[in-house]
């Protein structure tokens, strides 16, 4: 893939990763190289690239990377095996919540196990093109994402959303804004009121850039809005995208979603998750067993550089929280839309075969 | 009053009202000094004072500059009147919606009323000792509310707390935050979670500078943790002040309060507002007629002079919503406290003679 005309979350050059800074957006756009493993685990850590299903393809690319560094460091057989394995883990625990970061890395060691005989050329090879693949498969799940969800919208609505589920998360066009895209280009009346999301504003600065690059109709609110709007009757619905389901539905996502979640149920508003099959983790029976990260006070007490708060003050900074399935309208995902989502229902989505 | 050795609101110093400049918390301890009216009209504008009691008081003592300023340019009589209602208009219309601005400036209009025929001196006298009358009553109301308000605090309690209702936003002492320190003084072991409150930080920024001055035990979270913090079953109760509270208990308080009183309700968690009498409005009957503050979009786009979001993004920017009385556990006041508000209870209140 050649660099990009218009924004992209990342793109791959020359054995290289580049990766769109995106805690520079909006008033810059520019990328971040990445010719080696750690500089890809960094770049995820210091959330240049975020959101679950963009982290998950980062990471397939990262693996890909460290393919071409075991090549180049001379290395064959059970050493290169050996050096995948520890990229993978570094990876792996790069960020805990979201699950697409370790569905990317099971495809990918899945693809080195069936490969087991295969020459160090033949492996970066592989992984490039295993993560090629992923990336394309992620585009194209949102695509049927947007083309669900768009169903669930009105010909007139005003929509809330929370953080960035959009193309920026992904590998393009996006989980939660994917919906609105679709609903959008139907020709739909649509709102959107973007949460401008706390601490590190990726709604105002990654959503509301969005919606400005689409032409989408948007107006920007603090986190704190969302009560009085609903309040006011101005939102019809709510739509965000996940960063891991459990069995049971119950979805984790950008701090502020539960919020938002109760919210909408006590205004009788339906609340949508947005979000692709890599995202749901059987695995897991129930929300409670979810891992929440926990990032640094600085990301709350300053701001670009600017002390806003006491030295002395203690600082809780959980980056997700959970939405039990209760509180969760329907999860919109590639293979079809689970309305009031329980273990059955998901279980049943990895039985359907695609279109 | 002399120029105070700890932090201080405001104070009167040769004819010259110092204001701290709150925008600067808590990088700088800085203070405005006023020598006109239109300077303290803009000081209340720009938010360099802020909250209701807090402007209430500066408005009072923007009267005093005010005649002092008359006397200075030598209007007597009714040129001396009428000068003084123009000032009296310009700081009512400083901010629309908490009414102890009106409140403060009909009590001084009520002196100016009762002493006609007054001397320019006299009423540059008169203005500055009912400016203090008001100053001292505030500080011993929410001496009054924190007491009878942490009664309501058992030994040990984890309290949520939005914007700054502080000795930052009163005469001292402070409403919501006066509860919090009448507990604390009395041995209670508390904790205190501390909403930022965007888009002024006014949470990180003083709330987290008042209790590290206090060394009261708190944590500084986003907005968006509110919710995560219910579920998980940290906070024991909510405490905030009040902007304006309409004569059936329906309260207007900082952007994000009313979230806060749904996410309390679904929770069952008790919610309290702490507020003085002058806050309360018999004239209004209910919260829909509160006139809600809309500000300018940069306090959203721009943080510290930072932009955070694209130029052409739309910004909707209340600074206040309403909590209906229903979702209201008990109003504290200096007069005591009225358990599930409503018109009968909240009139009774005003025949109450203080001890």
């Amino acid at each position: 893939m050649d660099k990009p005309e218009e924004v992209k979350t990342l793109y791959w050059q020359n054995n290289r990763l580049f990766l769109l800074d995106q805690r520079l957006l909006p008033e810059e756009v520019k990328y971040r190289v990445c010719e080696t493993c750690p500089e890809v685990v960094s770049a995820i850590c210091e959330m240049s690239v975020r959101g679950a299903p963009a982290i998950g393809i980062a990471a397939a690319y990262g693996m890909a990377i460290a393919a071409l560094e075991g090549e180049e460091k001379g290395l064959s057989g059970k050493l290169l095996r050996s050096f995948l394995s520890d990229c993978s883990n570094s990876l792996f625990q790069s960020r805990p919540t979201a699950v697409n970061l370790s569905w990317a890395l099971e495809r990918i060691n899945q693809w080195l196990e069936i490969n087991s005989g295969a020459s160090p050329e033949e492996i970066s090879n592989g992984l490039k093109q295993e993560a090629d693949k992923i990336f394309a498969e992620d585009l194209e799940n949102n695509r049927q994402i947007g083309s669900y969800g768009s169903e669930l919208i009105s010909r007139e609505a005003s929509i809330l959303t929370h953080c960035n589920a959009g193309a920026l998360a992904t590998g393009g066009y996006g989980t939660a804004l994917g919906v609105i895209r679709a609903a959008f280009d139907q020709g739909k009346k649509l709102h959107v009121f973007v949460d401008e999301t706390r601490p590190l504003l990726q709604g105002s600065r990654l959503t509301a850039f969005e919606m400005c690059q689409e032409k989408i109709p948007a107006t920007l609110v603090t986190d704190n809005c969302a009560g009085y709007l609903m309040g006011e009757g101005k939102i019809d619905l709510v739509i965000v995208g996940a960063d891991r389901i459990a069995g049971n539905g119950d979805a984790a996502n950008k701090i502020g979603t539960y919020s938002l979640a109760v919210l909408a149920s006590y205004h009788e508003i339906p609340f949508y998750i947005a979000a692709p099959l890599s995202t749901i983790d059987l695995s897991i029976s129930s929300g409670k067993d979810i891992i929440i990260e926990e990032r640094e006070r600085v990301e709350v007490t300053q701001i670009n550089n600017h002390v806003v708060a006491p030295e002395q003050i203690n600082v809780f900074n959980p980056a997700f929280d959970v939405t039990p399935a209760a509180l969760i309208t329907a999860i919109i995902t590639e293979k079809g839309i689970v309305h009031q989502p329980n273990r059955e229902k998901l279980k049943q989505l990895f039985t359907i075969r695609k279109d």
